[in-house]
């Protein structure tokens, strides 16, 4: 038997990542995943503490099939990452609103979207190596190549700070494009339908009133 | 013993909604949760399935203080809402990406946002006329002034519809707002610091090639 290679070009499909409706919206592909993971800012974290749900949006960094997540060892989530024996059993997802999609019936109204969902257990990460590689992976996730450009973490903000990895084995993406589905008998209903599409940019960054004299704006926010 | 008015201006913190970290950050003003809800587009619902979180993003109306979800009435966890009793409990949460915050330090590195978490227990709606209202907040929600643009929903969408109201009692705003927090041994370092803000706003509507002749597009859109 040969099983799945763990760079297959898709993730196998599993009982939590098949939707029961719309599986036509579902998709499994890496790079699509990737994609859609490594634009967005923050992720929704889910796990359950004293049997109820918490959802909170926090940072997140990606090392190839490894998703991180970090905090102080003060927070919730870490703390109890860290103490859970074998781990923390968490839901990550994170999703990008596209457009607005107006029908001409009320059902029909929705919107264009892309998201993914991570099912898996998230383990503190103890390995100094690897803590490390994961704080830059966080900070280059908000800016590319900015990690190269700030004062790494010394000691003492290392310690205070834990890290904890969720690796992509469980995970789907879903995706809705298009424009709006109304029902046949609607079409000639007077009624405006189409897609709103959200509008996604950076306005000009503004600069640190005290920035050391001679700093310029670098060429990695200026591309933006 | 008066207890907490239905409508005192605030929401009474419990044990759930107070942050174990950044406590300054947190509001539990209701005209404040209210405005971060109204922004919204998608929640992110996290629930309980077999032990293991799950968190899903869906769309959402509010009506005062109630929260409205609906979905398929073959989705997972409306059919989980509509079975379990005396309800399911959920953790509903909104967040608002709206700055990058590149400060000297790798560590103080953030981002700015606002967002809302409602903790609570998620009841189906069996009254036709508050589902009837429900769905209108939710039309309503993507497009103020919508759902009396469009055609209402007749008898069998609304069967195949299912709502489930989650009640604004347990609920935070968490903010963070400002430029990068240096410390200040790192205020001379040579690399830049400050906000990039994200920008926030819509493209021109797309409309449906096959709109009823005549139809043009209407106020509500033009002001977006």
């Amino acid at each position: 038997m040969q099983g799945t290679p763990p760079h297959s070009p898709a993730y196998p499909p599993t009982e939590r990542t098949v939707p029961t409706r719309s599986p036509d919206r579902a998709a499994y592909d890496r790079e699509q995943v990737h994609a859609i993971l490594d634009e967005g800012y923050v992720c929704h974290l889910g796990f359950v503490r004293d049997g109820a749900p918490v959802v909170l949006p926090t940072l997140y960094g990606r090392v190839g099939e490894r998703l991180y997540v970090h905090g102080s060892t003060g927070s919730r989530p870490l703390r109890a990452a860290g103490l859970a024996h074998p781990g923390l059993p968490v839901c990550l997802t994170v999703t990008h609103v596209d457009g607005l999609v107006l029908a001409r019936s009320a059902f029909h109204h929705s919107i264009n979207y892309r998201s993914v969902v991570v099912h898996g257990v998230a383990y503190d990460v103890t390995d100094a190596e690897e803590k490390r590689r994961a704080l830059d992976a966080l900070v280059d996730h908000v800016v590319p190549g900015r990690a190269a450009d700030s004062r790494p973490a010394n000691r003492k903000e290392l310690a205070a700070t834990a890290v904890i990895r969720l690796d992509l084995n469980e995970v789907s993406a879903k995706l809705r494009t298009g424009g709006a589905n109304d029902e046949p008998e609607d079409l000639d209903l007077p009624h405006w339908a189409g897609v709103v599409p959200l509008r996604k940019g950076y306005d000009a960054p503004l600069a640190d009133p005290g920035l050391a004299p001679g700093t310029a704006l670098p060429g990695y926010l200026a591309a933006l």
